[in-house]
């Protein structure tokens, strides 16, 4: 079947229907009626006969008519036996398809009964072929099939908005946000609730593919898969932009997420990381996610970052540069000449006139039309690549004159070469008609300076993500996530033994070789030239720092003599045996460290993570992580993000190390971990950088 | 003259009074006789006989009867001749108080002729014994006196709230803001402008001694002595709450105000300090200085930092859980069993109670009703400090009913036993009445789970800083600004002349000797003990690392003589000379190092710093400062603040150093700073924590 049953049925029965107005079983086909919708309604209620002039049925086998759609509104008991009730009737008459199960009651109270009711609600309509939306969700507005099952919200303005979310309340709060000032078009709202069934990634995929979609707006608290979530993201945010605000980035939120819809909310870093490398906009807080979805749905994603600031009230304009300075990834835009001296022959002497370059202040001398022709220089600067202005009131201005020159002027500019232009409306609820006047032209309206910077640092950001996102890995599917390991019944492989699985991805390892005893021990320390480290090795010997079995920096044949006494004593003590084996390596010179580890997290799958060594990746959490497989730009991405890419950059006069064999490093140990999948967790730490290539000098490989 | 000519004058002639209702010279007239003024008003204006039956002067100097206060509004130049008919005045009749100059075109625009303006108009002024508000500014409103000489806006609702702005639009912003519901009262604004004559301080000291006044807003650009500035803030906000905002956080941000405002924007992360040490709530941003004078206007500080959380609403409140968790500021509150039990005995089987602890939530099922008893819990329990409510559209309940009940449920606790109460209004736009009914009631309500937690975080934070303000020591008077130096002629002083003043401050050196030849040095460096470092002297060695003047670790004699004549070859090879002395110094094994260093700033005079030594401080910027003199307190705060602190702890299994020491030593730098008025910067760097003491290990004074 496809998703079409849920947002354009020609049926639909509601069970539960109600005369009582203050129920949602009322007010749903009220919101039917004013959205208009097209299709056969049929109410089903066993204690009436006929609501609003539509005929009413006992239950749901009595339709004599094909339903298309089921909208639960009953009970979490009495769901169960619709549910059993709908199953009969597709027996004898196959027409339900989709079933949106509003009533709550099941897995999301976590208790055994509502996960079992959820259970048999899921298995009885999956059995018979039918698709179950919820429960406890608050389902589905089209504004174009007209369809609703939405119980609060009647008709809304029609536009190219489109909202996912695990929290009904949520996404409609952002309509009733919205509506006054016609701030946004919707296409559809989807509430999925528990997602028993129909999920997350079937509903953006479906947004994906819907022509009146242009932008999805996205609340999760958690998913099951991520990888697949994020892989079907990737691929609708190369065309259509995704905003995600994701509940559970404090461990406290998550535990209230869990309470809350019955689903995983996953670590955050790795929902962060994930967000970054598809593309997905991934906001702060609600605020942010209202305005992001607002701006991007008028206006142009911005070509640059150069910002071009143009106000008549200093303090709101001060603040807009001062913001802008502070998030370094917009930049002041530089007027030309010929822009500055066109500027200056309109504005009053008072005014500032690009100081700081890109800044103009009318000071109370505007008008009108100086807001309209200043725009019209601003618009045609090839150096300008957003404008925001900064309008407040002006007691002896007209709000309607002075929204309708400005949205002129925007709209004098051909489609093709408009620029992101943002307003910021510093006396907000004073000017409803300027405010109403910008949002029915087109122009986005914001309360303050910062939220308006935040929201084009945003639309900036995904522009300059999206031209990547086409030639990006693949996510899924992932090779057979389980193969066989190299050595049976141990937990973690010896230094040796993963030596030669990472030289064979081509990494390079520091010099080393495995002995067992003294004289060949020295003959290899010679080959290889000193100064060198000496490691014991044991199969039982897992912190071999710990216990005293590492001895570095030996500088001669006599030195190792007595550091390899020492430390065959310290593993004896240690663990009652002496060392299996003895391996020794190459010192690297002290310098710069940094650490490369990659696990397989059970609902991410494999993720490689890089960050600097010793003190700062404790300390600062110095980390930055992307899924596995990646591309070689997200690899360079990940090193720039970490503190460690400047120490690597020849800070403070060190010589600058090769920073393009730790991108390759990192690809290289992505391969591996797709190619190797009996690998749980690898830790290359420390890995030196050198001012050519790298060295690693430790490797711990868990199996899984 | 007091203030009070400026708030509550007897009489006031409108300089540039009209009839054209578009022009301010009218407006204020109409704003006059809106707010109900009592004293007299004369309008002047060469051109016309009558003003609204107000009897029209030709110049001020023809009124007839006692002027106290003078309002300016015509054009700059005309402006210095009004001034200088004061003057004339003044001579005449003595009565003329206080001018308020709204015109433009001074020393704003940064040019001579502005300043040119300004210097003449102050001057008349001031010669003559009248003060002067502005220019550049739009002066005051008083909602007590009912005086104003605001062109923009009327009557406003009386309150405890008083505003101080160098942007008479951003102040105005905040009220157009808080009036369609009722958020703020008002008690006095003033818009200074350039500050010409009557500056901030004075306006803050007014503020703090007006009893109408309970919180205080200040909109900062910049000040030319910020550490007077912030002497006044803390002795008011040890009573009274200041909410900062203040621009020029970037540099980029700072150019613009400096174009707009003509006033210095200082160093921020100064300002920044400076609000720590002082007790005044820095906001961020334009948003939270309006959340947060409005949550603070209307509700208790909180005791403590336990937060309740209660919705209908599962999004809106895992978010409001989730932006406590990571703030790590507030904490969710533990509920008693009888508590719990209490609640799980009201609420829907379906509700989420105390899950996590402190978070619960009614879902669809909640009534008016039902959140009045669960709030009376809430409001009875001794673990809860504030209750933070999340309230979404509820299609069938009443807006007015439930503001009731929720506001009831508030007013039956005695006042005395009130938690910190805010409502988050998820659908914003939606519940009008709502908002209004929390909002007269005294209930704050909020746009997002967000903002309401940072402002929470905000009270906090005051609340917990206004116990210790009363202790602090006095920033202002300072001490003679500069006195004479140990030496002349030079600008740093060498290490050994720096040590000895150092140790008369009981500050601890690592052991050294000078010496002048290489026998004495080793005598000296075996009465010390090995290991030792040398370091070579003389005037013109600036950095001594770089001349290779420096030997670390030296273990014995023999090491000591040859580094000696490495060292001795070095600083010939750079300064054509041989060094005038030697250091020998004890060698500190290796492990954290910090930084001390304070310098004599323009504006803030002298500063002190703290931060992490080696890469972390430069990396980082790992620095926390403070103004000169600091508590114990502050001293102890500014080491927290880094993250050399967790360094310091034990961190990684090493041994946790002296933290009390390194306080004792910041306020030992602190009183040296105070008595020698001749260091402009100090550099111990780096210091070395011990497990007991420190010691300092290279010192850098810079001369003034």
């Amino acid at each position: 079947m496809s998703m079409q049953s849920f947002f354009n049925p020609k049926s639909v029965a509601i069970i539960g229907a109600s005369r009582d107005p203050n129920r949602p079983g009322n007010t749903i086909l009220k919101n039917l009626k004013s959205m208009g919708y097209r299709g056969r309604v049929f109410p089903v209620n066993p204690n009436l006969t006929e609501i609003d002039g539509l005929q009413c049925y006992p239950d749901v086998l009595s339709i004599d008519e094909d339903v298309e759609n089921v909208v639960i509104l009953v009970s979490a008991d009495r769901a169960v036996r619709v549910a059993e009730e709908i199953a009969e009737r597709r027996k004898r008459r196959n027409d339900v398809k989709a079933v949106i199960c509003i009533s709550g009651g099941f897995s999301e109270l976590n208790t055994s009964e509502g996960r079992e009711r959820e259970r048999r609600l899921v298995e009885t309509l999956k059995g018979s072929g039918v698709r179950l939306m919820g429960p406890n969700c608050v389902g589905v507005i089209d504004c174009y099939s007209r369809f609703t099952t939405n119980f609060d919200l009647g008709d809304y303005p029609t536009g190219g908005i489109s909202l996912v979310s695990q929290s009904g309340a949520l996404a409609t709060a952002f309509l009733f946000w919205a509506r006054p000032f016609n701030r946004i078009g919707l296409s559809k709202l989807v509430s999925i609730g528990n997602m028993a069934d129909v999920d997350m990634v079937e509903c953006i995929e479906y947004l994906g593919n819907d022509p009146t979609t242009d932008v999805i707006g996205v609340y999760l608290e958690g998913y099951r898969d991520p990888r697949k979530l994020f892989e079907t993201m990737r691929n609708v945010s190369s065309e259509k932009p995704i905003v995600l605000l994701k509940a559970g980035r404090s461990e406290i939120g998550s535990s209230a997420a869990l309470s809350h819809t019955a689903s995983l909310t996953g670590l955050d870093a790795l929902y962060d990381a994930a967000s970054k490398q598809c593309g997905v906009i991934r906001v702060k807080d609600v605020l942010e996610w209202y305005e992001t979805l607002h701006a991007i749905g008028k206006q142009p994603i911005p070509q640059g970052n150069r910002v071009a600031v143009l106000t008549h009230i200093g303090g709101p304009g001060t603040l807009t540069v001062d913001r802008i300075g502070i998030g370094r990834v917009l930049r002041m835009a530089a007027i030309s000449d010929r822009g500055k001296s066109a500027i200056r022959s309109m504005v009053a002497p008072t005014a500032t006139v690009c100081s700081p370059d890109g800044y103009i202040d009318l000071t109370a001398s505007h008008t009108e039309e100086l807001h309209y022709k200043v725009l019209k220089v601003l618009f045609e600067e090839e150096g300008v690549d957003s404008v925001i202005q900064v309008v407040g009131h002006s007691m002896f201005l007209s709000q309607t004159l002075m929204a309708d020159r400005i949205s002129t002027a925007f709209e004098e500019v051909g489609r093709a070469n408009r620029k992101t232009f943002l307003n910021v409306v510093a006396f907000d609820e004073s000017l409803p008609e300027f405010k109403l006047g910008l949002e029915n032209r087109g122009l986005p309206e914001f309360p303050t300076p910062e939220i308006a910077v935040t929201v084009l640092e945003y639309m900036y950001w995904y522009a300059n993500k999206r031209k990547r996102l086409a030639s990006a890995p693949r996510l899924t599917p992932l090779p057979p996530a389980r193969s066989e390991p190299p050595v049976l019944g141990r937990e973690v492989l010896l230094e040796s033994e993963a030596y030669p699985i990472l030289k064979r991805y081509g990494i390079s390892v520091a010099d080393y070789r495995i002995e067992t005893n003294y004289d060949e021990l020295e003959d290899a320390a010679e080959e290889i030239g000193f100064p060198v480290v000496l490691k014991a090795q044991h199969q039982r010997l897992i912190h071999k720092t710990d216990a005293g079995a590492v001895a570095l920096n030996i500088s001669d044949a006599s030195e190792l003599r007595e550091r390899f006494h020492e430390v065959t004593e310290n593993v004896i003590r240690h663990i009652g045996e002496p060392p299996s084996s003895y391996l020794v390596q190459k010192m690297i010179k002290p310098g710069a460290e940094v650490i490369v580890g990659a696990v397989h997290d059970d609902s991410f799958g494999p993720v490689i993570s890089f960050g600097s060594g010793g003190v700062l990746v404790e300390l600062l959490k110095d980390v930055s992580s992307r899924l596995i497989p990646l591309s070689e730009d997200e690899a360079a991405e990940m090193i720039q993000e970490t503190f460690a890419s400047r120490l690597l950059s020849g800070f403070r006069g060190e010589e600058p190390k090769d920073i393009n064999a730790l991108v390759e490093l990192l690809l290289k140990v992505s391969e591996m971990m797709l190619k190797e999948g009996w690998i749980k967790e690898l830790d290359l730490n420390p890995v030196k950088p050198l001012r050519k290539g790298y060295a690693v000098v430790d490797a711990r490989i868990v199996l899984r």
